[in-house]
């Protein structure tokens, strides 16, 4: 099968001098079949602003990166066969089944989790891709694969209402207009909520306006303090310092960004307001595939281009600085 | 009246080369006389890491410090003379009467607030302070002076309990074996959860083994990731890492420390396990009090000095070595 794989690069290459520097490939590798997992060839796969840090180094990841995809169950293994020949998209942690996680159905803290194209795991920029049967959920008809591809950040947009209690009395603060941004925007407007969606990028941003969100400019003066919740999306250091502007005494600043490194911060002004950070990952699918067919959520003024696997350079390029790009392997 | 003022250092003086910096000196001033507020003559005061931190230039402070007192009420105004001759301590934010937090009365959030030796008013490192009467609370009989100069601190420590749900079946780690981390310890054991004070201080971890707390010595490798709740009373930026490498997933971070600068930390590993941290700073009274008289919380062994206000050199500098240290002006 053909695959985008990060590879270390090599010392002799004098075009890299970051030391630990990765670099991505197209090759031609053997599909890694894993017992008692499904084989799922890749419609779509979308990238992520992990993606592109994964490229720069973060988690130290070799192989296969990518982990945002909608495909076709292509084979199976005994007793899940029914899956042969359904659209699927696909959590992206797996777990060990045994440990006290896994047990009550955390997969994404066990910790022993391998995961889809960031831990220890083959991703979705290839064609195909393994991937426990547990983990799948069949496409809806209603969704094209266009909008399935979305199902994973928009899962991830959600797990921010399972964590803390956005009603339609919260002011709502969204720091980052991208992907990530847009998608949150979104899945918290729908509770009613009164959400800004703040950013640098006039395009992201009117962007933001048509799919009815209050947007303001970075540049702008917002009041501090004001807001009950503040969600930094930015997956930048500067994020999380703006939302800690913003927050109000006790209020509850969410923290979507991973990035590599470590971040100078005072937190003694989160001590003296008596503010709660929650760090916020993965999230729930039946959610996110309610939030698409719904209509609840809008991702085709948000897809930014498709492109081929071959022509990854051009896509990642192009998703650094816009919003969804799209591979079809 | 005498009390113990924090000015800035003149620029001529050689001995202290820090801009910004700060000195304290005993001087004889006037009696602030604030309207409508009680005068109350100090009995004893209490130093605490703040106090320390303001004398190194923490919030560019200048006036009398001290927030941790019992007096006697000297002198009230009309309508609220019933506390003249009370014993009594004293909630240490003062609020503006007229916002919503103050309405919701949440004094300690008012965005105008003074705070007694902390924000535009001056504390109890004197002879006399002048205090809301909303502020005070009658001290119990059963109370000696020499306890009840503890319930500022331990109504802080109170606050956890009404920040977080530790229950029995919590596993809790408190990362600073000093005097907070103590008066944490003794709280959270209320809640019959399982305790673990860590700390650097071998005399003061045996002092948390009297007071039937479970330690540990910062040397000792204790398991990552397994405790439900860590509070950092480190009152350094070490501490807070230390917290965030003993959480579990999903688990809860309570920071109590407050001190000058940014902190270089990497908060990505708190967005993976999707950790939660919360601010926690003043508390209760009326629940300090209560764990004080039900002798939940002991304090004498606490007390590593007396001194009076003319001494409070030798008092400062103990306390940055020990535990609590007392002012008696």
């Amino acid at each position: 099968m053909q695959a985008l794989v990060i590879e270390p690069v090599e010392p002799s290459d004098k075009t890299h001098r970051v030391a630990g520097a990765r670099h991505g490939v197209i090759r031609n590798v053997s599909f890694n079949e894993r017992p008692g997992e499904c084989r799922v060839r890749v419609t779509y796969a979308g990238i992520c602003g992990t993606d592109l840090e994964l490229l720069r180094g973060y988690a130290a990841y070799e192989g296969i990166p990518g982990h945002e995809f909608v495909g076709v169950v292509e084979d199976a293994p005994i007793g899940e066969q029914h899956w042969i020949g359904k659209r699927v998209v696909g959590e992206i942690n797996a777990g060990c089944n045994t440990c006290e996680w896994c047990h009550a159905g955390i997969r994404e803290h066990c910790p022993d989790r391998t995961v889809l194209g960031i831990v220890n795991r083959d991703g979705a920029f290839a064609t195909h891709l393994s991937i426990p049967p547990q983990n799948l959920y069949e496409v809806p008809a209603s969704l094209t694969d266009e909008v399935a591809v979305f199902v994973e950040p928009t899962a991830a947009a959600c797990e921010i209402l399972t964590q803390v209690e956005v009603t339609r009395s919260s002011r709502v603060a969204i720091v980052g207009d991208g992907r990530l941004g847009l998608l949150i925007g979104q899945v918290l407007r729908s509770t009613g909520a009164d959400v800004t969606l703040i950013g640098r990028h006039e395009h992201k941003l009117n962007l933001g306006n048509q799919l009815g969100l209050v947007t303001s400019s970075s540049n702008e003066v917002l009041p501090q303090k004001s807001f009950d919740f503040t969600i930094d999306a930015t997956g930048q250091p500067g994020g999380l310092r703006r939302a800690l502007e913003l927050v109000r005494p006790r209020g509850t600043v969410v923290m979507k960004s991973t990035f590599h490194g470590e971040t100078p911060i005072s937190l003694w002004p989160a001590v003296v307001d008596e503010i709660t950070l929650v760090g916020s990952r993965c999230g729930p699918f039946d959610k996110g595939i309610a939030m698409l067919e719904q209509g609840t959520v809008q991702t085709a003024p948000l897809v930014s281009g498709i492109f081929q696997l071959d022509d990854f350079g051009s896509a990642f390029d192009l998703a650094g600085r816009s919003l969804k790009v799209l591979l079809k392997p």
